[in-house]
């Protein structure tokens, strides 16, 4: 495929490491059999509306032309896909309450021997995206690429609960992590929910974004107090599917964010709002089906009332 | 008391009718035997900040010049609160989920034969707002007011449950309900959030206000979309007692409102912070603590701050 990929900038590309999958999932809309999925996926099609984007995962022979048409229509960058033999992540997922994603049934597949590898090509990206893998492959992928200029990253409760000291070792290495507020409330073992964010922060990085699901998300930060910034959601008619909100929100944020000329606190608090803007997107339609079929235009009209909604004048 | 109450102008004035009581709380921080407390209490110190209020109650013989006094301190019009013999309304609750108060034990006392009586003197009243007692009576002080400009209502889920035809009567003739998520969607039989909330709407009143606890509120109007509008809570490094909270966002919201010249689009959404911040306050303290020891100052501090926190400029 790497025949098909356009020359890039040198610049303003994120290299994301991370599951690209098929999920099986059921909501109380529906159900439906191996979408595209992943976290790497979410985020990738996601952040393409921003930037361009470079992909470090995994896949097995069930990964075919389909899938990476994709990728290619949003013009990201596959050569860091592997390919081997076997067959590719699969997870499946009961969702009644539209919160909160559950995965109930996991085959990691070819999943179980990643060994990231990274492109030659990718060695110029500026960012980063650690996507929720095992934290030391997250770790592997980082000290890989010394040259990066902003790393964020995503973890789950499986990590933390039973691979916290690695885990650390990847926090402290985090310009942002993105988790939700009982990843923050169990990482900081602290039920209270401000104090938890304080502690994350104390355990390295800068910025700390908590995802609240319907509520939208809060930015911590270890500048200023001020720079605290709340995001609602936007309001939706109806949740089909939550499944990737969280990893399309990462995409939006880290992706605008990569897009600017400067990392300031006002484009951090803008990326907020992209994040959000990406993450009611995912839910609308099953799968990547809605962010696949995404404009910037519409991408910019939410964002406009997203401000409207939340802006008093 | 009504020697000491000073003279009122004619417009501008709140009259609340709902539950004048004592509390005994138990919440995480701690344990609080018999503090003032009830929803008129709430509302009419909150909104006192912003404009003259005046309260319609009962009382038992335990409520005396103690508890005068702090009305009397934030200049509170208590001619319509009747005295009368027995004990007043008592209610406890234990609350280890900070963001829904659980009333655990009520004793009706004097308030199982609350008559409301409307003291002429406030018959001028421009702003009427029913905190929540039985629909019957919420109707019965409506009917008794015809020359109110704007009428706001509370209610709960046992009037939603065992007494929904008053409680329709009621929103019939409301301007604007203030909700929480909980009942918002009880009262629509409707579990999605944004279709129960239209349904609400078409019940009667004109502005719905959701209250979501520690995730804010979110305003919707039966005008143009456009003036759907959410405010996120601020921040609490400690929830010491949520009780109350929402009677002080209402006391708020509504008493900003009626110290405007005019209730546009955007003194609503003003009216919305102020709400928040004023529910933030009560949270701080147990029972009406923090509120009493308020000022202006505090108050707008907070708005600015909550401006901060949302805005992206």
């Amino acid at each position: 495929m790497s025949r098909k990929v356009r020359v890039r900038k040198a610049t303003m590309s994120i290299t994301v490491v991370g599951s690209v999958a098929y999920d099986t999932i059921e909501t109380t809309s529906g159900k439906r059999e191996r979408c595209l999925g992943g976290a790497a996926t979410y985020f990738s099609l996601s952040a393409s509306f921003f930037t361009d984007v470079r992909v470090i995962a995994v896949v097995g022979e069930d990964f075919g032309k389909r899938q990476e048409a994709v990728f290619a229509a949003r013009n990201i960058d596959t050569r860091g896909i592997e390919h081997t033999a076997g067959k590719s992540f699969l997870a499946g997922s009961y969702l009644d309450n539209l919160n909160e994603a559950k995965t109930e049934v996991t085959d990691l597949n070819v999943f179980a021997s990643f060994e990231p590898r990274i492109p030659a090509a990718y060695s110029d990206s500026e960012f980063l995206f650690l996507a929720n893998i095992d934290p030391v492959l997250q770790r592997r992928v980082r000290e890989a690429m010394p040259g990066v200029k902003l790393v964020a990253g995503d973890t789950m409760n499986y990590w933390i609960k039973d691979h916290k000291p690695a885990l650390l070792e990847v926090l402290k290495g985090l310009d942002i992590l993105l988790i939700n507020d009982t990843e923050t409330k169990m990482l900081a073992g602290n039920s209270n929910f401000v104090q938890a964010a304080h502690s994350v922060l104390a355990m390295g990085p800068k910025t700390l974004v908590v995802k609240h699901g319907e509520y939208g998300a809060t930015l911590f930060s270890t500048a200023a107090e001020a720079s605290t910034f709340k995001s609602p959601a936007l309001l939706l008619d109806e949740v089909i599917d939550p499944t990737g909100a969280g990893d399309s929100f990462a995409g939006g944020f880290f992706g605008y964010l990569a897009s600017q000329p400067e990392q300031t606190p006002a484009a951090y608090r803008r990326a907020m709002f992209y994040g959000t803007v990406m993450g009611s997107f995912a839910c609308e339609r099953f799968g990547t089906e809605r962010i696949q079929a995404l404009t910037r235009q519409e991408i910019d009209a939410r964002f406009h009332q997203l401000r409207e909604l939340t802006h008093l004048d």
